[in-house]
């Protein structure tokens, strides 16, 4: 599988790359960076005991660190796979380690929270480019991870005003080496996109997941018995890290309350349509909403084959 | 692939077939019960004349009929597999045609209003079996069918009140044939489950695709390149046949009220506990969404893989 990234780079773009929380993202930065030798030397550090032995037996990286701080001891490039709610206080752990010229990055899926939680702790000369790949699956933890997970995908990078280019250059070129195509936009434009492309998904999905559970009329069995009509894939979504997701809604708070209010406006019309039986407003929206499809299958971000390629009749 | 279906029956379970509508499920059921010899003779018939000859062309039946009434003379088996709103002109163009222990069943998606429909139309000594697979992609029309396609799904039976048990057992066996799991309920309940099983997940995820369509803020363009976060799964259902999913809407309006109600109301609460920071409210429901997701797959209806087994990075 990981053929599909290339072969390792003669020259690594950095020297000691640090990885901060090996769960589904950072173990997959961590085999990709290694596989590619984007780094001389890829290290983990991980708060969890557990982690850190699993990544360790795994072999994913070059040295499993004790410490945040250990581990960033002459670091160039330190990217940050924890929880968007925990980014404030590894900052802090690690902030007077850090040597003038370390880049430090995220790859958190809120911008604008990151970007207040982390820069307070950073000193001079450190710079910051923050960064989210948008993609993933419903697993967590250093075992979920693989390499080629951002090919193909797009990395958002969201430099804060003032930032110098060349880190910004860096970071660009890291991203791109792992297969992705990278843009740059501001923490706040991001946390809009997110919003309604993954933070709303999510949240509805988890709250129709919620709702079937707690019927009394239809019983927890019927619903998973009869969850090939279209509910099923939603349980995917709602299968997520309950850590992750909750650090995501209270730090894009506005955004998905924003994102939330117009989904609220628009469904209480298909409500209305329905209750009085506006069969052309209910064709006109449901004819509309293929053309999306169209499109992201074009770009090649999905697959055309029906069902996502799901084997048939699993 | 249709290996999985097993070996053709030495005696056919009905003589002459005859298949309304030869859709997605319509040509699903023509390729299987030739592949499994359900029949002596499958017939087509269709209102419009692009499939007709398609269905001929693709070889998928024994005979294609020019209109409903000439195909459903002499036939024991008439399954209408044309949208849920068609099903009483379908029956009202065949009811002069049928003989007495003639089976007519269906497929659609919703049953109490399919039984208020065709019924009135049946002659003395017709049996009505109203059937709904619980298996389906986003594509529609004769070429998206295949014959394993209802293998490892349920179907629900929902024989009204006083119907005969003889043509109910020979809809089972029929449906068992292809490989499904057979449940028999009442077509309220049938109503009921579907409504938040099928009918509110493809509401929410049509309306938040409408949604995303709509934004000043965040283009068109930006929705689909950044998709991969979770939207693409939703946009996949809201690809699915706009004349279905209308008359679904229409005709199931009570039940999916009720369910959409409930929907908003834990919808309101989740809304609040962003709004308030209640991050345990967040986490607790993110923690038990995930048990129902494990019955799906424990139960066969899912693959464990993530992403659906979507080839990684497509
Ligand atoms: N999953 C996705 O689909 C996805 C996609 C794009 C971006 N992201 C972003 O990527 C980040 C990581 O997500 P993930 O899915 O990889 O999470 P994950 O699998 O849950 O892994 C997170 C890891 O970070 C560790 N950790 C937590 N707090 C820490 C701290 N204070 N110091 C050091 N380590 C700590 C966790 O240890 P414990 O096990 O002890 O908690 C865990 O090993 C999040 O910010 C998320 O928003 C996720
Ligand atoms: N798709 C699913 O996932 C799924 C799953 C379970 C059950 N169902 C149910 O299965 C039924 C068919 O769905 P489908 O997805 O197979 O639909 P489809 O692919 O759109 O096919 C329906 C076919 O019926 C024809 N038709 C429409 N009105 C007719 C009439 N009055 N007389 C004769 N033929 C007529 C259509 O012709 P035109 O092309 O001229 O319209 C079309 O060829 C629906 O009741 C649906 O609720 C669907």
């Amino acid at each position: 599988m990981p053929e599909r990234l290339g072969p390792p780079l003669e020259q690594p773009l950095f020297n000691r790359l640090v990885i901060v929380g090996l769960g589904l993202i950072g173990s997959s930065l961590a085999r990709a960076a290694r596989h590619l030798h984007l780094a001389r030397t890829v290290v983990a550090a991980d708060a969890s005991p557990a982690v850190r032995a699993r990544v360790a037996e795994l072999g994913i990286v070059d040295e499993v660190a004790p410490s945040v701080a250990e581990a960033v001891r002459g670091a160039d490039y330190v990217i940050l796979c924890v929880p968007v709610g925990a980014c404030g206080a590894v900052a802090a752990e690690m902030s007077g380690a850090l040597v003038p010229g370390a880049i430090v990055s995220d790859v958190g899926s809120v911008k604008g929270s990151v970007v207040a939680q982390v820069q307070p702790h950073l000193t001079s000369g450190v710079h910051f480019v923050p960064a989210h790949p948008v993609a993933g699956t419903e697993h967590s933890g250093p075992d979920a991870g693989f390499a080629t997970l951002f090919h193909g995908r797009w990395c958002i990078l969201t430099p804060p005003e003032g930032t110098d280019p060349d880190p910004v250059a860096q970071v660009r070129a890291f991203w791109e080496a792992l297969g992705s195509n990278v843009e740059i936009m501001t923490p706040q434009h991001h946390d809009l996109v997110l919003a309604i492309t993954s933070h709303v998904p999510h949240l509805i999905a988890y709250n129709i997941v919620g709702t079937a559970a707690d019927l009394e009329e239809v019983t927890q069995s019927e619903v998973i018995k009869f969850s090939a009509g279209g509910f099923r894939d939603f349980t995917r979504i709602a299968a997520s890290d309950p850590t992750m997701w909750r650090d995501v809604f209270l730090n894009n708070k506005d955004a998905v309350l924003e994102m939330l209010g117009r989904f609220n406006e628009d469904l209480s019309a298909l409500q209305r349509a329905i209750r009085w039986n506006d069969g052309e407003a209910l064709f006109n929206l449901f004819s509309r909403t293929r053309t999306i499809r169209r499109g992201i299958i074009d770009v090649g971000q999905e697959t055309p084959e029906p069902d996502f390629g799901r084997r048939k009749a699993d």
